[in-house]
């Protein structure tokens, strides 16, 4: 595939420029994107609107088409997201760890960046602009590859970014978008071996297959999350109700909000009409199991609902006897994201957050702090669900890998 | 496949016993391996020596069945170095990162099992101990798939360790072996994404490339190493022959011996003399450009020959005419394993240190100390030559991933 690997090499080509910039210098190109995207507005506007009438006239959803839309106000916060990355900590150069040896060696564990980092995603613009901001300033080239509904979209941000790094003096090749969204080219991302070094598919749980299916580049599987909420049988009820609330009714369509709820059968009569009626001010669907729609007037529960990542306003509802019951339906279904308990009982919370399996564990607080800002690490570029690389909110230091730099004075083995 | 995926339930039955098993119940059952493969070495010599008829059979070259060879001495060392991995920190539980929030979340990063280990590897029946044993103290079930010639020996041994730490109280599937050597089997192995959390292959380029083109399971590369020696113009000359003598003729055969000589100009006239002197004392066959063989008489070098990983007694030899194109060349043929400068330039090291992309880069030192037990990380399951998650050796602290607990009072977002 002649495209892409012309991509590939230029994306090498660029990252010698680009992993000895300096901090100053990488900062001053990610404030001139920012101004860059501030003053090209309307043209990033009129493309979008392209992109917009062609989803339209595709019969493309109201939530897609709500995705896919920019305004004045949304292109302002994105190019402002990329100053709060300006702000954080360059991870590059970090020693992580260090020793000399009895033999002399110096030995030094380095971050640098990983090189280059492909990016597969779907109708959101925002994404071009965060991922190609998180790369810069980690020292890595990007390729990204974002959906034909926004490809308008896309390429006009692009080009805008490319223009603004390269007039502080940055290989512009440092930010690429692939134009050609047809799947073979997106194939070919996937086996660009000789230059992509670590892929991150950015999407729903399709895209994400596909990638883990057919990619031979090293890849972080990213945002799928079925989350579970427990009830144990001394939790506080109110408190129980106000997370399940939060959780799953902030932003039903984001990867950490909750889709099941798991209740201990001892406190499943008293808790279940109280969440049930909280829910129900968002008209929130549950489908439960045969005790709980005894206790409650609820859908029933197919097999498939505890696997679902419903990322609507729908929830599933188990009761179980106990927090083993529970630890082993969520790690039976759970896709390793977030999960809570609510409790008051030390032995449950040892018992959960030790054997849960997954990349956050929370106790009596809602799933939806999954998030790298939340989590004080400031922007990310997913939420890493595999064990390798990353687990959890992939930041900045996430972007980097390690060389060892040793120093001798002759030494042989 | 059933039979793979077979195995694939056990262990990850056998990972809850295991995750939350102690240090010492982990030390019990490894020093119940080492003690279990003294015990019963005629058993395992018996069951090596059919391997050894039928590699012989098959005509297997001499240095391929002195891998394969096991003797009393031999068996002792393996165990031996079960009992080094015994004392080395338990990585499991370590709290790597921790912060309490401004809203009171109490957020810890800590180190858990990967879960499931699968490791691919040739016929090497030492590898089916050590990968068992660096496993299992990192608390991760281990699924080996050793080479056909091996199968005896390996059969032999992965009953032994499964009986010793069944005995100690573990579940004998913490460790599993496939048995069934055919090349299908190997292939399902590479996909049990459900089971397999990291696939390690070690063995050959032919093996390695087999793995990263099939398998969608998490991989970590490893070993393939074409590593250089760069001898600076300011080098000094009886430190460059020392080091490249080491390097290349110390162990030809492992990753981390040197297979090119990169030689600058300047120096090339009084070095590659003294250089081809001493490697003529172990017959060192030389491959030169145009320019060494001018200076000294050697066969010509071709182009395959710069990406030629020998493991032999033989060596490229390529003149520079700076620091600049030595980084370039070695950027450009090499598998990203270790590299060395010699020379007694700042600018030089700089430079070197900075831009070549490999997981180890040594200043007047010899490449052969890429190697856990030198870096001072104790043993290590292979060396990795990619970015994402190890990068140079992988010891035990590798084997593990992190886990997010978080710890609230009722917080929502």
């Amino acid at each position: 595939m002649e495209y892409i690997n012309q991509l590939g090499i230029n994306a090498k080509a660029a990252q010698n420029s680009l992993a000895s910039a300096s901090t100053a210098l990488k900062n001053e190109a990610l404030t001139a994107i920012c101004n860059a995207l501030k003053a090209n507005k309307q043209k990033i506007l009129e493309a979008n609107s392209l992109d917009l009438e062609n989803g339209k006239a595709n019969g493309m959803s109201d939530s897609l088409l709500d995705r896919l839309a920019l305004s004045e106000k949304r292109i302002d916060d994105i190019a402002d997201s990329v100053l709060e990355i300006v702000a954080l900590p360059d991870p590059v150069g970090k020693i992580k760890d260090g020793s000399t040896r009895p033999n002399g060696l110096n030995i030094e564990k380095v971050a640098v960046p990983l090189g280059t980092v492909a990016v597969i995603y779907e109708a959101r613009p925002n994404v071009t602009i965060d991922a190609a901001a998180l790369c810069l300033k980690s020292g890595n080239t990007v390729i990204l590859r974002g959906g034909k509904e926004a490809i308008n979209s896309n390429i006009a941000t692009a080009e805008i970014m490319r223009n603004a790094i390269e007039a502080v003096g940055l290989d512009k090749n440092c930010i690429q978008l692939v134009e050609n969204t047809d799947r073979e080219t997106a194939n070919a991302l996937m086996k660009l071996n000789k230059y992509v070094d670590v892929l991150i598919p950015r999407g729903g749980a399709g895209l994400i297959n596909s990638v883990v299916q057919n990619a031979t580049v090293p890849v972080i599987e990213t945002g799928v999350g079925n989350c579970h909420i427990f009830v144990d049988s001394t939790a506080d009820i109110d408190m129980a109700v106000n997370i399940i609330f939060n959780a799953k009714t902030s932003r039903p369509s984001v990867c950490n909000a909750a889709e099941s709820l798991v209740i201990h059968r001892e406190i499943a009569e008293k808790a279940l009409p109280a969440i049930k009626a909280k829910l129900d001010e968002k008209n929130v669907t549950l489908y439960g199991d045969e005790e709980a729609r005894k206790i409650i007037d609820i859908l029933p529960a197919a097999e498939d609902d505890w696997g679902t990542e419903y990322l609507d306003y729908k929830m599933s509802v188990k009761t179980v006897s106990d927090v083993d019951e529970a630890i082993e339906h969520i790690n039976t279904y759970s896709t390793g994201h977030s999960e809570a308990i609510i409790t008051n009982s030390y032995e449950s919370v040892q018992k959960f957050t030790q054997k849960v399996n997954s990349s956050a564990v929370y106790v009596n607080a809602s799933t939806r702090f999954t998030d790298g800002g939340q989590f004080g690490f400031g922007a990310e570029i997913g939420i890493s669900t595999q064990k390798l690389h990353a687990r959890g909110p992939i930041g900045l230091p996430e972007l980097t890998t390690t060389k060892f730099v040793i120093r001798g004075n002759g030494q042989i083995r």
